[in-house]
């Protein structure tokens, strides 16, 4: 399996916390979102994945695979141990509603594509971007910081789907210089995560396309 | 079980899909989202939903599920037919893979929130937020009908997850006068759907609530 990457995108960081959990190896291919205004929205890259968005998953019969969490699914259906979706379906459906707390309220507000958007077509001001993009970030983590239950994961003794986008949406805040202080019961997830070998090798700083 | 709902919310239509689909009856508690400055952002909704948005469905025991997508994947397990996830797993990714491209890529740009932040505070002008909407809605469905394979719903002769987000989507788009004709794969799978009663039933226009 090919995985289309690139290393500091957060939905691409999801997929491959997954992937280290499941002890599953793929080959990397980097696509700089940057370089070449934006390698994403290349011929070759838009006939895999017509949205123009890493991660994608080229299985090796060719299928191409595309949305992260859509990815992470297909691999819990095929490598169901360990599992990243909680048996108990209220645990489920709690831990699917933190990870899309964050992958459909957070994430795609603050995105590159997005940023663009705002700067070049709407004539946002940078500062003004900024407080957008902090904006979205605080008020979807504050309200995840209430809906997780820490134990030491977000819902349970072991890392699910929840805490495989949380771990991500952290790192994106930071980089955005967002104030994270104020949401000690993330942070103590975070720190459970980061001791586990998956999520340390998961990181954009230990990806060969880090710059 | 109690819904809470907003007839016009797409997110909550979806929910409404679902249900239909499988013959569940629920308890529509609507929450008005531009009543007395939102009703989802009083202290008794943000109580069941720290997020403040529709919907969120309450449990006979009390527990508070929320996210559309995480409330339809439990209904799905407690209820697994008809299947919404079909059972092939690489079918089940690409179903999931355009509820995703929906859920997260275009519907969360559109929402009332993020609206009311692009006047409000970035002070950005009502066309203006017009085209925002319509670009997001436009680059969001072109990407989806290329990855729909219709047969005659977007994957399959039943509809799965992707149709019962698709049409709540296209119903959205069409309120913001964002132009459909050259999605005809799109228009066609609609149309399929619009002819089963499930999907008439969930219509923003059938709610008790509607206005």
């Amino acid at each position: 399996m090919i995985l289309y990457d690139y290393y500091r995108s957060s939905a691409a960081y999801r997929v491959r916390i997954a992937l280290e959990l499941k002890g599953l190896s793929v080959e990397h291919r980097p696509v700089h979102l940057l370089r070449a205004g934006g390698e994403q929205s290349l011929p070759a890259y838009l006939a895999k994945n017509p949205q123009a968005l890493v991660p994608a998953l080229e299985l090796d019969n060719g299928v191409m695979l595309t949305q992260s969490l859509a990815i992470i699914d297909y691999l819990e259906s095929l490598h169901p141990s360990p599992a990243l979706i909680p048996r108990d379906p209220v645990l489920a459906a709690k831990s699917r509603a933190v990870a899309f707390a964050i992958a459909c309220d957070i994430h795609p507000l603050i995105n590159l594509r997005v940023g663009n958007f705002l700067a070049d077509e709407l004539k946002v001001a940078p500062d003004s971007i900024e407080s957008w993009r902090k904006h979205w970030i605080l008020e979807g983590l504050q309200a995840v910081e209430k809906l997780v239950e820490p134990s030491p994961f977000c819902f349970s003794a072991e890392p699910t789907l929840a805490d495989v986008c949380l771990v991500p949406q952290l790192f994106s805040a930071r980089r955005f210089a967002a104030p994270l202080d104020h949401l000690p019961r993330l942070l103590a997830i975070e720190a459970a995560c980061l001791e586990l070998a998956a999520f340390q090798r998961a990181h954009p700083a230990q990806q060969a396309d880090a710059e």
